[in-house]
């Protein structure tokens, strides 16, 4: 199970737009098509857009000049551009701050061998978000419970990483465990991540599941349904203040009314420890169209109508019980632990 | 701007299920035809399809036996089976028993009498819900001042009603006073009564309005964006909690923690002083393809994925701030209050 490929110096993908009807993995060849994959949300979920982001510019270097200062001028406009694409999740911004920071240490090299350097630490990327995932599950296992009924948001599966996932992965984890577990996926309005692609990975997961509309999971909680949340992230600031999918923080006001815990689930690779607050947090504003007409496909109101979509908010942290990285379970004061658990290198 | 019609003894109604795409008006022959236009929502809104199946009935004895015991029978059998085609507004079943009850007084006459009885009953009921809606609105107006930003869930307006509205009719009547109204309206999956018809009414209004998913309206709270909920109510209980569209408790909820007013607009004959609390308010359930198959147009989830689709949840009474009703607006303590202004003819 896995949502991209790099095989032969090529990079697929699936086509997440297209799911669940159709399972469609299309080739990347260039850094435009790079760009709208993400742009139009074929390649999502924040870990994904950083490894991905790394290989397009891989991809980018095909065609690039061997002249080295027009080859440093054309690859610093494209990760320049690709960051561009969607400001919110951080990893896309840290993967291509990876590779430049390569370039940079490999600069004296010749350009083949600079092409080479930057093939390897994309492959790193993309190796270690895989062990990322991995941990995270590890971290987050300890949290559930036989029988737990898990209310989750959009989708940080396997869709969303190169790996097993973030909140995800936790779940799947706890579900090899106990066999027990019940999830409940809010569709996450308005391009239905949740009941698109988390149930679907559900199902070829083969855990007992429900898709809820995300308006349902107050009555859901109220009626003593609902055990945890667990939800991913784009976006970790130093003081524990979360950017996720629109209608996390709709979910963590209702679950902390309900007193239901709240977990967040994110690789090192989603903080940002230069922001110290969510509210410094830049959100996507995405075209009014994805609430008017769903999926491009069925108009739901008048052709005239506004709507206002961003596609992001921020979670204050006194609404999350706890965040699960990979390096570890981080409670409250997480001004001070998320420094602690990440360590100094981050 | 109506949503049903009744002339020359034939009952009309704008197809909701059709709009905004389409504008397009039916005839309502029979009973099943009735039956099946509330039940997938074609004709919707609590104290609509009170009015509605009152004409339904109407409608139904054209063909009915002349022999009286006969008559009274199938009568019976045609308000039982009407009453159960959607439990939880009580206005339907409110609008039945009126019928019943015009029967049981003219219960002496002779079977055309007994005929014009109900239909002299079905247009009072039909005049009444379009005074109650101009009663509520000059009781709502007063909790409204210049420049507010409202947000209102589902559809409440014209099309939920025989007159202008309910808290619709509250925004509509403000929005003639003060010019710079401004109001959101949750899109409200499943059936998106916000963005189909409510959007579709403010438009024609001539009302500033943006929709917006379900799930942004915590995220617009945060940011300072709205002043005050208007909801309606599909049942009011005599302790004050409120039967609404499902994600009307996920509001209440989040605007409770925001401490922005929440208000529910309903006329009496949305008040069930029988029940004394909303935890005894039947919830329907529906079908499952509502959330996994957009307006039965665009599939959304795996075809065999589960989902669970309540078409309501319950506010208990210390999330409102108050109700307003046609007889006046009523603050807590509820359980006093309620029975104060409706007076002791409910």
């Amino acid at each position: 199970m896995q949502s991209i490929k790099f095989k032969d110096n090529k990079l697929f993908y699936i086509d997440q737009a297209q799911l669940p009807l159709k399972e469609v993995w299309k080739q990347c060849r260039n850094l435009k098509q790079g760009y709208a994959a993400i742009k139009k949300l074929s390649v999502r979920g924040a870990p994904l857009i950083g490894v991905f982001a790394a290989y397009c510019i891989v991809v980018s270097l095909k065609n690039s000049p061997s002249q080295k200062r027009s080859f440093f001028k054309k690859l610093n406009e494209s990760i320049q551009y690709l960051k561009s694409c969607r400001p919110t999740a951080v990893n896309l911004a840290w993967a291509l701050d990876r590779i430049k920071e390569t370039v940079l240490a490999n600069k004296e090299k010749s350009v083949p061998q600079i092409r080479k350097a930057i093939l390897f630490e994309a492959k790193a990327i993309h190796r270690e978000d895989i062990l990322l995932c991995e941990n995270i599950a590890k971290q987050g296992v300890k949290l559930i419970k036989k029988g737990d009924r898990l209310l989750t948001h959009c989708n940080t599966g396997f869709l969303a990483t190169s790996g097993e996932g973030t909140a995800l992965a936790v779940i799947y984890k706890a579900a090899k465990v106990y066999r027990n577990i019940k999830v409940y996926a809010d569709e996450t309005r308005p391009l239905l991540q949740g009941s698109r692609l988390t149930a679907w990975e559900l199902m070829k997961k083969k855990i007992s599941s429900a898709v809820i509309c995300d308006n349902t999971a107050a009555a859901l909680m109220s009626s003593k349904g609902i055990d945890k949340v667990f939800v991913g992230a784009d976006r970790v600031a130093v003081n524990g203040d979360v950017a996720n999918k629109i209608g996390t923080y709709n979910l963590a006001v209702v679950a902390k009314y309900h007193k239901i815990p709240f977990y967040v689930v994110a690789p090192f690779s989603s903080f940002d420890l230069s922001l110290s607050s969510g509210k410094l947090i830049p959100i996507e504003q995405r075209n009014p169209d994805e609430v008017k007409k769903i999926l491009n496909k069925v108009c739901v109101a008048p052709k005239k109508a506004k709507a206002y979509n961003p596609a992001f908010d921020v979670t204050p942290n006194k609404f999350i019980t706890a965040i699960v990285s990979d390096r570890g379970v981080i409670y409250p004061p997480f001004r001070k632990n998320i420094v602690k658990v990440l360590g100094q290198d981050k």
